[in-house]
């Protein structure tokens, strides 16, 4: 809808500047189209708010994602300062915006384990059902992510009326049609961009290298619970919040990475299935380890029963395992993949593909 | 040591009596040399106990388990009433010289599952580091696992000296030379003995069968902790206890089928690796499952702090998590296996392979 896909013509004769000029117009406009909207919506639900965001918060974040990708992925060819400020600005607004529907997210997830675990229904009894402790834990959780997203929800409200969020759009309506864009963009568009699209999915490929992908592609092999993965000497790693904090956080990066590629790539209107899927199962990676950190809070509160905390230790467990599982999808996946963009990222297109929009996914 | 194979010129000219004669006088005199063995080590240790029977236990569990598989498997050519009551008093005398093992083991398994979990070595750092509660439930399973295993130190200590082992000890001594075989006996091994084999692999292939291998044999896809077997409706499976025990029942049986094919396969002396492995991997899953159930027993404990409980959560859901590793390693290795003894058990053996003894394991 808001997508504006470069053919394989307009690809062959344009600039550098041309390309990124008219992707940064699109989600720009995009941006200055679904802020009302994102407003609007967020002020409309006082007390609840769904796991998936409304549309123009959606659009918004979508927007928000891709001009933040584009000015790190191709940074070389705009202001540095401003590109940098940018991003910065954006980054903020992205986490705001995240903050409520990630604890819908989290609660669902959590609350659906809790039941999933305790459930008694003959073709899919849980290992804890019928115990004491499952409606006592289920309704701490409930407690304290409600309290989470109420305390977000006043943030969010709060801040879409700054003049922060003003000074982001003045600076989004800036961009359409007028981003300062250095010399090196008027350079063809093959030669610029390319290097650069290449040098992201190069770090992502570097990254990727430096996790224990042959670990996470042996079935229970990751032996999640017991061995994370070598913390660095110098935390010291005493307490397992750290040591679990330190094995997530390549995986994190990861999906950054996965992110940026992905933006690369609809820059010349490519379809990435498959970096939408290692996204994916990221995502999944990443909401289930911290679905485990709140379990793990959740059990240190003060005066709750052994069998609330009994309850609590197996869920925590439990996502532990989804993270596994979400590292041996990835580690199964990963070694298909190029790369490089070679052979996706060509400017101008070798055929036709070049023509199909890319899939509007967040 | 005991084994006595049967060598291909003998098996080809041997009736069905001659082969399993001289089989159960061969584990029949195991028995009577490794009796008195067996009843001084365990009268040697008042307090502690190897995870790893002593050499004298050790050798009669294993003629135990070999006389009470051949009464099974080749039970259509013994006096049907002796052959039952043999079974029965073998059956009890298994089980009260595994328990005592049983237990060192499970203790092992818990305590390192703990320590496992809370440990700090940088390179494999538990998801319960540090926590507070993990020297607490590390104690506490301790101290329970003890007690019961110095409670069924007495229990065996007790049986061992008792009239019914001594009337057991008789019939093995019978055994020797003089088992009562039936008119059937005097067939050809070969048309008496290989369909009573061939039955002993039928129900051990029909009994996997009707376990959920596709399941198992997808990482992840057991859900363990969630999603148990299907219950018999009839069972309610109201609580977890009774779920958790429905779902692991054919697993258990099923490793007693696995181990009587092994036997039948032994009678003519033919290797049996793969049964070998198969046998370890339902090992693993039977301990880890027996362990689970400890450690949601020590849950509810009373009095316990929620740190503990805590612990014992993850640790229960950890030692689920190997049962659904088990489950998956049987899974992967079964379809490779012939469901028929076909080419395992050819009596008279085709070529020379059947001159290899029995390898020694329990």
């Amino acid at each position: 809808m808001t997508e504006a896909p470069m053919t394989a013509q307009a690809a062959s004769t344009a600039t550098a500047g041309d390309i990124l000029s008219r992707q940064l117009t699109a989600q720009a406009g995009a941006f200055l189209r679904a802020l009302p909207l994102a407003v609007g919506e967020v002020g409309a639900r006082p007390g609840s708010a769904a796991a998936v965001p409304a549309s123009g918060t959606a659009d918004l974040l979508r927007a928000v994602r891709r001009v933040g990708g584009l000015l790190h992925t191709f940074g070389a060819v705009f202001e540095q300062s401003w590109a940098q400020e940018s991003r910065t600005e954006l980054r903020w607004l992205l986490n705001l915006l995240a903050l409520e529907p990630g604890y819908v997210r989290r609660s669902a997830r959590l609350l659906g384990a809790v039941d999933s675990l305790s459930g008694t229904d003959p073709e899919g009894t849980g290992m804890l059902a019928g115990h004491a402790g499952a409606p006592k834990a289920r309704a701490l959780l409930d407690r304290q992510l409600t309290l989470a997203r109420t305390r977000a929800h006043s943030t969010v409200l709060q801040e879409l009326r700054s003049a922060r969020l003003h000074a982001l759009a003045d600076r989004m309506t800036l961009l359409v049609g007028e981003a300062p864009l250095l010399e090196a963009a008027s350079g063809r568009a093959s030669a610029v961009l390319r290097p650069q699209a290449a040098a992201a999915f190069t770090a992502l490929s570097v990254s990727a290298q430096q996790l224990p992908l042959h670990r996470a592609a042996t079935p229970y092999g990751g032996d999640g619970l017991r061995r994370l993965g070598a913390v660095p000497a110098a935390r010291g790693a005493a307490d397992a919040d750290s040591a679990l904090a330190a094995d997530d956080a390549p995986w994190s990066r990861l999906r950054i990475l996965v992110k940026r590629a992905r933006y690369a790539l609809e820059v010349c209107a490519r379809p990435s299935a498959e970096l939408d899927e290692l996204d994916a199962v990221l995502a999944r990676h990443q909401e289930a380890a911290d679905a485990a950190v709140t379990a793990a809070t959740a059990a240190r509160t003060p005066r709750i029963t052994p069998a609330t905390a009994y309850v609590l230790g197996v869920v925590h467990a439990d996502q532990r395992l989804e993270v596994e599982a979400a590292r041996y999808a990835f580690g199964r996946r990963w070694p298909e993949l190029p790369p490089s963009p070679d052979g996706w990222l060509e400017l101008p297109p070798a055929e036709g593909r070049g023509h199909s929009p890319a899939p509007r996914t967040a």
